[in-house]
């Protein structure tokens, strides 16, 4: 069926028209809240949880995804016990995308009523986007961890270190930009996906002052400022939800090519294109690759998932490689030139480069932006993402660090459907 | 007059001895005092100060510093006004270069007894080195400014930031390690001269839950870490001790060619050398080029000053330009080609590679260390230094940043001089 009425006289133009909503972006942290105040779907007292990734059932997630629901509905109050709570998640509950309602999560992704989120608008556009904070390393959610320790951090989470940021956040003058941030951590070695050591850091310092004038006890202000202080991937998840509120602002052109969201459940991996609407063009998920903690190797690694390949999809993470050889080594990507190699290939398949990006280390030339398609198919280059390696087992949590491609299938899917919404030959 | 008698085989065992040392330092922040009650010289009420570079007279001094030497005589409450507060500076004052007392002091370097210093401990050998806090950037005493605004912060410092820093350390263990703060700040673009913002926003987030802890008002906390994030050269003051503390360490070797401190007074350039004891080897200082801020000419640009230049001595600032391509182009020295061009270059001038300094955007090569007056005269090629750029005209302050060199006549004498220590031709 071909729709023949377009505003832009071109695919070219529509993307063009995409990228610059793209890099007109200016995401703004304005609050931390309670999910189930900004999510309508998250009905207290209902079984429903969100989750990272295009669609899935229950029975298709991974086995760490799956524990991670089982620990939202401890943390939830849904059940005592695992065995209850697996009954519960397993039989239960509706599961609806983190992306079908403004948020993204990392990993699992996994979002239950009463979890902290931070809340950023993108100022230049108005929309809103959400994501869960981060947890920390070690045995975190995310990971599909969930034992006592797990639910208490999370419980502190959402009774002190929302609140806390919260009340930091109403001293600014209408939220904290993250545009500057990330442009200056950019030039800092960061990539915003495994690497966000440089954002972390100058949020904590943003933040500590901030924190010092709230009227709360001096030791819940100092756990606060301690828990910021040594969480290095602590922006990570502003990072996703700014990125999230760009490409969403994105989306308002409904034509083009350029991929609007690209994202992960474990069990397949699904992206978005400006010009297809909300439709997932999905495919099975690869399994990343990478260096392993001592004592795990490949064999144990889960399939890819999470969420945070919004930040490649926006022209972070792996896509900007050689904004942080740093982390190449992290990820087993080798060292700078391999770096370099990297954020080459992935300019063969975007639309333009954002010159808010601007990477020192690349001659200061801009992130790669705008994942067009077309270039992926014709040539067979997929989008490489920086990515953490869970462990199969749950409770386990993270064992590594690593790459993994975008199957190419998704994006040959989604040029049929361009070539069907356009009635012709679009590659 | 020859001297027989070494300990070292060769001048090249003799640096390879002092690169250890270097190489081995661990500098750690432990106390922020009142210069007095570590620097015997500075007596409370007599007139003595201590200046950047090798020694120096008043009559000597850039007008800048001259006007520093005012400010601090007015801050330490010597004279109420500007005029007889410079009667008794150029009269009646007594001159000590920091070097000469353990000490670093960044652009003129005028410290007086009651300014706050960091302490810091180079736990590998035991010795300390002392250096003034960063006062942040436009009006500050030591681009020159010296009015009622400048001396209100020092006091500040001295009764406000000193204490509720010295109180946050008392919680660390034995102190802050200052090793792995520089080395990851290497990897995030910082050289630690001309860019510190990395070093600083990790220092103050660091720092930010110590002092939610301490007993003190929460507005003065407030105050102390709203400076601490807001001045992104904090961290410059604290690398210089550090500096200072590992190459005064690697002094305790008294032979071989390697340079062990560089400084400039607004007159001359002074090196000493590991072989040839407390010897100041000078020439006249040139004038760094670079850019300028708005309204500000290469005309109006102060000689070149500071003990700073001891972060270049250690192997960072401009000998590591590669590590921070993003300070370049505001120093005017080009983009990431022209960075690791000039890193490239002092790699000739160099006994070694600092592997603790592994710099990412150079393939993860250690930063450039110990300068070889041998190689430096032999290939012509001097230090190249970061350095701000102060106005000549005193109360205007810092007009722009840019690089220097040294100049190569102090090089050529203490050749000459080891040469005669030697008894031999040494290059």
């Amino acid at each position: 069926m071909t729709d023949s009425t377009f505003d832009y006289a071109t695919i070219d133009e529509a993307n063009a028209a995409v990228v610059d909503i793209v890099t007109a972006g200016q995401p703004t942290l304005v609050d931390v809240v309670q999910a189930h105040t900004v999510i309508p779907d998250l009905v207290p007292g209902e079984y429903v949880l969100l989750h990272a990734g295009p669609p899935v059932a229950f029975a298709d997630m991974p086995a760490p995804m799956q524990a991670s629901c089982v620990g939202a509905a401890i943390f939830e109050g849904w059940a005592d016990d695992e065995d209850a709570a697996r009954a519960i998640v397993a039989d239960q509950a509706r599961y609806v995308p983190c992306h079908s309602v403004g948020a993204v999560g990392p990993m699992g992704g996994i979002t239950s009523a009463h979890m902290a989120m931070v809340v950023v608008v993108n100022q230049t556009y108005g929309n809103t986007a959400y994501s869960t904070m981060n947890e920390g390393i070690g045995k975190v959610l995310r990971f599909g961890a969930n034992d006592a320790e797990v639910i208490e951090r999370l419980r502190w989470m959402r009774d002190v270190l929302g609140p806390s940021l919260a009340a930091a956040l109403k001293q600014t003058d209408g939220g904290y930009a993250l545009s500057p941030v990330i442009a200056r951590a950019i030039s800092m070695g960061d990539e915003m996906h495994q690497r966000n050591i440089a954002a972390s850091a100058l949020f904590a310092k943003d933040m500590a002052p901030l924190l010092c004038r709230i009227d709360l006890p001096a030791e819940q202000i100092a756990e606060v400022s301690d828990f910021l202080s040594r969480t290095d991937q602590f922006f990570l998840n502003i990072a996703m939800a700014a990125c999230k509120s760009i490409m969403d602002a994105a989306r308002t052109i409904t034509e083009g090519s350029v991929v609007t969201a690209m994202t992960r459940n474990g069990h397949e991996f699904g992206i978005r294109v400006s010009g297809l609407g909300d439709r997932w063009f999905t495919a099975p998920v690869n399994t990343p690759e990478g260096l392993f903690f001592t004592g795990y190797d490949q064999s144990q690694a889960c399939p890819d998932m999470g969420d945070s390949a919004i930040t490649e999809t926006f022209g972070l993470g792996g896509m900007s490689m050689i904004a942080a050889p740093g982390v190449t080594r992290f990820l087993g990507a080798g060292g700078f030139s391999d770096a370099l190699a990297i954020s080459e290939e992935m300019a063969e398949i975007v639309t333009s480069f954002n010159a808010g990006l601007s990477i020192p280390t690349w001659d200061f030339q801009g992130a790669p932006t705008g994942i067009d398609v077309r270039k992926v198919v014709q040539t067979g280059i997929t989008p490489i993402i920086n990515t953490g390696i869970a462990s199969l087992t749950p409770g386990v949590g993270q064992i590594g660090a690593g790459t993994v491609r975008a199957p190419l299938g998704c994006f040959t899917q989604a040029l049929e459907a361009l070539a069907e919404r356009y009635g012709i030959a679009v590659d």
